[in-house]
Order: structure tokens, then C-alpha cells, then sequence
């Protein structure tokens, strides 16, 4: 996506808003106000609100003769150093306008003294591995309704096949049938048998989508159960419980999953643009990778916008660690080729049901390593 | 709207959906297994899983010859208790599929102990008031970037006029320039002050929309600094946060913002309605009133998305509190008269930079005031 040249001490939110360009810039002109003062323009007199704290348009630039795009400029300042209000800013109140659609994040270097992002992003987490050279492979912990030993039961025998990540279904939680500690304890101790039987590196990454005040508890209890990596849906959570996890520390690389997401890409003229929700929110957010309903699944993203989000995972934002798109969503095994060309290396791919299609799972799963294998090299 | 006949012991979820009955229902299936087990229907075959976890048909009726409502029961349990996971089960992927739009949610009345919502609600912020029998009238202090001392001055002047609410605008958080600690203490003084020389029941809501780790100690401190109620985004900082502050029982009712869920009501046939988003799902998450765009204003709900709002904070939803729908974003003081016809006596009508066009503030307060005990009985 071609930059709209810009104020580097700012950060600068690019809107794509239809119209010619007299309505455009009317219609910039009011995202400045609403997302700031949210105040009749005239009655703004003060000369630091008006110079300082009022978003200013940094540029514009035609895409079609009815569409432009639109640079708008905030001070850090107005953000205090809070995401909630970083999002507000971006697009809190204008969410509730109709045609505008937020389409790329800047950062000035300062913003990351606020939010450093990723822990680990590809590169870190490929560390952990150990594994350098080819997407990663990843499976998914389901149903929901087994019992703990049952999950771990699936968990050792997916870990058996190779594979690098092996994750909690983001709809396993603190049910009464599978409870958190149970599932977690068992799940992170039968990867680590499997890895000690096989020579693996396999890491279980345990979903932590939970109620405000249990987020940061069970990421605790979950390194101390030895998990490998945590997961978390932001939009259940809040954005910024994702970031507190990053902040923590707690040593765990962090995948971010989509649910309740959709609504924000739903409408191509409105929402936020699959660059900005899938990839640079989830990096300034903390993720490690941003799990999305790939095209070709059983969901409806198309592939231009795959690319555009996986663009946003790796593209320079500020210094922003890079991070894994993990596309997913009623991904086959036989689609691998096909996967590995065109997400390229720095991917995890992630298969779930399709695994359990092929008779024994430990035997699909190292098909599906070695498929990933011989695959990248084409 | 007309209810489908459903059971008393599920969560049911109103999805409406495009398309002929065949294929709504193969549709409505597909939520049944995506929202739960999210796993290929046909190797699902434990009794647990398939007669429990799994969601159910309950119903569903046309609508228009090609649309369709179709109720899904889900079992309490898939919740765990946890309101990510009732939101996750509810939307959660299926807002990742277009064609899907929830329009209502009924709890079971065991849903209750998880979830007991708005600890004020109507009644309760009334009685907290002394205000019976007309709608409330409320404002916010703005812009941002004036200092505390020149907002409580703002705060002050505003009571002074008879307002019931003044709340904090929303986009003031704890920047370097207006501090949360300092600005809360002095805007709850002002507001007490004022209420004092007039004999008045004003009371001033603190934004507490924060980091993760800041809604909590906030609202105390709101609380100590003798604030009368709390402001927050729960699309910002998750609904959850905004249920923990209501668990608090910091004795504060709770007034929820919009900011940034815009993105769910945008596509007519996808998303969620407004009845659940503005209405049902706040008052889950223990809002007392829920701010809305209006009608007329400067943003695009139509009269009839703000009546089917108003119809969700109201209606019977298991045992929760009906809570007060806040129509705002540009509201005119002239149109008061019909603001009272329209929203009726149970309303909170927040006018905000209007009133900042009619010269001093308090008077222009006053004759607002005075407009609704007058448009009330018309």
C-alpha cells in the first residue's frame, strides 16, 4: 500500500473515505474534530486545542476519482500512553459513521515507549522452536465437551507427529465439563512427553479468553503448568488485556484469535481494513501471531484481502517486531503447496479438523509436517 | 418484536438470516456446530457433545419470503459462567461468515448468577436522583485539552443550571495535559459545590475507560474523590471490564459509552442489531444507561434502530433491570418536545456542544432543564 508522506512525530491514521474531493476533505476535516474535541469547530478557539490537540490532515490522495485516501495526524499526547484511548482516537466515535474506513496505522518511534508490541514475533518465536526455514505447523485442541484427559490424550498424540504449535480451541475456557487448571496441567505435560519420546520441540499454547480479573491469573497458572504460549481472542477480551499479557512478561509468545472481529471487515467501505485489525493492532496489542479465517475455507475472506493482512503483520510499524499470520479456518492438508506459496515462509499454518479426516491423528500430523516440509521448497 | 417460542433452560440466540428456508436452516446448523465445537458435524458422535454441547434449533419463523429468524439454544455450561465465552458462543466466529445478523439474546433465569447486570438500572438511578417523573437530563464536559481546573470550573457552571448527570466526555482519559486524579477530584467538588448553593442532585460520572489494570483502581478512586457514577467504553476495554466495575459495587451506576462499536450495526443483514449491541448485551454487562447516536443527530441510526435499542434496554431479559437508553450525538436543545415523545419519560437526553451556543452555560443549562419538565408532560 503506497504511504501518504507524513508527520513522523505523530501518529497518523489513514482513511479511506468515498466522495469527490471537496466531500472528502469535509469529511476529514469532521473525523480531526470527532475524534478528538468532539466539539463545534468554531466554538474551538484555544490555541493549544486548535493547534495541538484537533487531528490535522496530513495528506490526501486519490485511489479511484470517488474514493481517496486521507493522512490524519494525532499528537501521542492525546492517547495518554493508553491503548483503550489509542482506539478511540483511531476510530471510536467514527466507527458510527458510515464510509469511513480505517485503513493503515503509523506510529511515531516514541509511541513504542508505550507500546513496545511483541515479545517475540517471527523472529523469537522461530528461537523458541528452533525451526528457521519453513512456515510453522500448528493444530487446534477440539472439540469442545472432551474432558481434560481426553484433550491431553489428543494433545500427546498431535505432538507425537512433529508438529510445532498445538494450541487450545479458543472456545475451551473454565467449563465445568473441562476445567482450566485440569485441561492445562494435563495438555502441557503430554506435549512434553511426546517431545521427550520424539526429540520435539512441539510448544502447547493454552487459551487464556477469560473474565477481566482471570486473564492475567490463568497466564500465570498456565507458565507454571508449563504450557508453551498462550492464546487470546481481543475482541473478547479487550485489546489492551492482550497487551497487559504482553507486558507481563511471563516468557510465553501470545496468539491473538479473530472471534467477534468480523463485523469490523464485514463492509469494504466502512470498518477497518484486514492490514490494520489482523496485523498492526495485533502488534501493537502485543500478539506474537494473528490467527484469521484464510480464503479458501469456510469463512469469506478473499485473497487480495489475506494479503493485505499479512502485509500488516510484517511491514514496518514503527520498530515493531514483525509477526506470524496464521491463516486457519477449514484449511485442508491438501491445500499445503498452495499455502506455502503464497504466505511464504514466515507463516503458521494451522489445521484443525481436517487432521482428523485421515484415520490416525499422529500419522496425519506428520503427513502434514512433511507435506509443509517438501511444500515450502516448490 | 415477535418471539419464537423457545426453552426456558438454554441461552437462545435470534440469529436473522438471508436466503429460502432450506437454505437458512442448513445455515442456522452450521452456527450450531461453529459457535460450539467448531469441528466436522459428521464426526461428532459422543452423546455428551451431540445432545449437550452442541447448540440446537429451537424455532425459527419467515420473516420476508427470503428472510428467516432462527432461534439456537445453547447450553448455560459452554459458557462457563464467563462473559467472553457468552460473547464467543454468541458471535464469535459466525461474525466472521456475512448473512448473519443476532438480533436478540434470552437468558435462562440461572444465567442470572453469573450475570446479575445493572445494580441501579432505572429505578435505582432514579431513586439515587429523586427524580420520578420526567426523563433525565444530562451533559458532557469537553473539550479535551482544557486543563481540570477549567473543566470543574465547566462542571461547576453546568450544575449550577439543574442537569442531573454531567458526565466526562469520553475521550478524556489521563493525559499529561488534564491528569484522571486531578481532574475527578476536582470536577466531583465542583459538582457538590454547586449542588450545595442550589439545593441540587447533580452528579458527576468519571470516565474510567483505562488500561486493563486502571478501570478498577480508577473507579475507586473515582469513587473516593466523591464522583457520582462511572463512564466507560466497553468496546475500548472489553465487556467485561465493564461487568468487573458493576461486581465492584462501588455503590456508582454506570453509564457505557459506544466508541468504536459502530462496525457491528453498519451492514443491515450482518452484525448485530441494535436492540442487543446498545440494549441486551449492556445491561448483561451491568450498565445502568447505554449512550446511543441518535436519530436526527450527526451520526446514522434511523428512528426505528434507536426504538428497536430502546425495546432492549426495556424488555423482560430473564430478571435484569431495565436501564435507561441515552440519546446523544448532536442533540438540539429545541428538540426537546420531541425527544420526550419519542424516547417517553424513561430516558436520559444528553445534549452536549449545543449547549455551549447559547451563551452561559448555566442558563443555557437551566432552560434545558426546564424544557424536558415541560416536553415531558406535552
Amino acid at each position: 500500500m503506497t504511504r501518504i508522506p507524513t508527520a513522523p512525530d505523530r501518529i497518523v491514521a489513514t482513511y479511506q473515505i468515498a466522495g469527490d474531493e471537496n466531500h472528502v476533505l469535509a469529511r476529514a476535516r469532521d473525523i480531526c474534530v470527532e475524534q478528538t474535541v468532539e466539539f463545534p469547530a468554531d466554538l474551538v478557539t484555544d490555541p493549544f486545542i486548535a493547534g495541538h490537540i484537533l487531528g490535522r490532515i496530513e495528506g490526501h490522495r486519490a485511489i479511484t476519482p470517488d474514493r481517496y485516501e486521507v493522512a490524519v495526524g494525532f499528537a501521542l499526547e492525546v492517547t495518554g500512553g493508553e491503548l483503550p484511548q489509542l482506539l478511540n482516537v483511531l476510530f471510536g466515535n467514527i466507527s458510527l459513521k458510515p464510509g469511513i474506513r480505517l485503513r493503515r496505522i503509523e506510529l511515531p518511534a516514541e509511541a513504542t515507549r508505550h507500546w513496545p508490541g511483541p515479545r517475540f514475533g517471527v523472529a523469537g518465536l522461530r528461537e523458541l522452536l528452533g525451526v528457521r526455514d519453513r512456515p510453522l505447523v500448528a493444530t487446534a485442541l477440539k472439540p469442545m465437551g472432551r474432558s481434560a484427559d481426553q484433550l491431553a490424550d489428543l494433545a500427546y498424540r498431535l505432538a507425537r507427529g512433529g508438529l510445532d504449535l498445538v494450541k487450545d480451541d479458543h472456545g475451551l475456557t473454565d467449563q465445568p465439563f473441562c476445567r482450566f487448571a485440569d485441561r492445562v496441567g494435563r495438555c502441557a505435560a503430554a506435549v512434553d512427553r511426546a517431545n521427550r519420546e520424539i526429540g520435539g520441540h512441539c510448544r502447547y499454547f493454552a487459551n487464556v479468553t477469560a473474565s477481566a480479573d482471570q486473564v492475567l491469573p490463568r497466564a500465570r497458572a498456565a507458565r507454571d503448568a508449563g504450557a508453551g504460549g498462550l492464546l487470546c481472542a481481543p475482541a473478547l477480551i479487550g485489546f489492551d488485556a492482550m497487551r497487559s499479557l504482553a507486558e507481563a512478561d511471563l516468557g510465553l509468545p501470545i496468539l491473538a484469535h479473530p472471534a467477534l472481529l468480523g463485523a469490523y471487515t464485514a463492509s469494504p467501505d466502512s470498518g477497518i481494513a484486514h492490514r490494520v485489525i489482523y496485523g498492526e493492532l495485533m502488534r501493537i496489542a502485543g500478539a506474537d501471531g494473528s490467527i484469521f479465517p484464510s480464503y479458501g475455507g469456510r469463512f469469506a475472506f478473499t485473497a487480495e484481502q489475506c494479503r493485505d493482512l499479512a502485509a500488516g503483520c510484517a511491514e514496518p510499524l514503527a520498530s515493531l517486531r514483525p509477526i506470524f499470520p496464521i491463516p486457519a479456518g477449514g484449511m485442508r492438508v491438501d491445500r499445503i503447496p498452495e499455502l506455502c506459496r503464497f504466505y511464504g515462509r514466515d507463516a503458521v499454518l494451522l489445521i484443525g479438523g481436517d487432521l482428523h479426516r485421515r484415520g490416525d491423528v499422529t500419522t496425519a500430523a506428520r503427513d502434514l509436517v512433511t507435506r509443509v516440509i517438501d511444500g515450502h521448497g516448490r
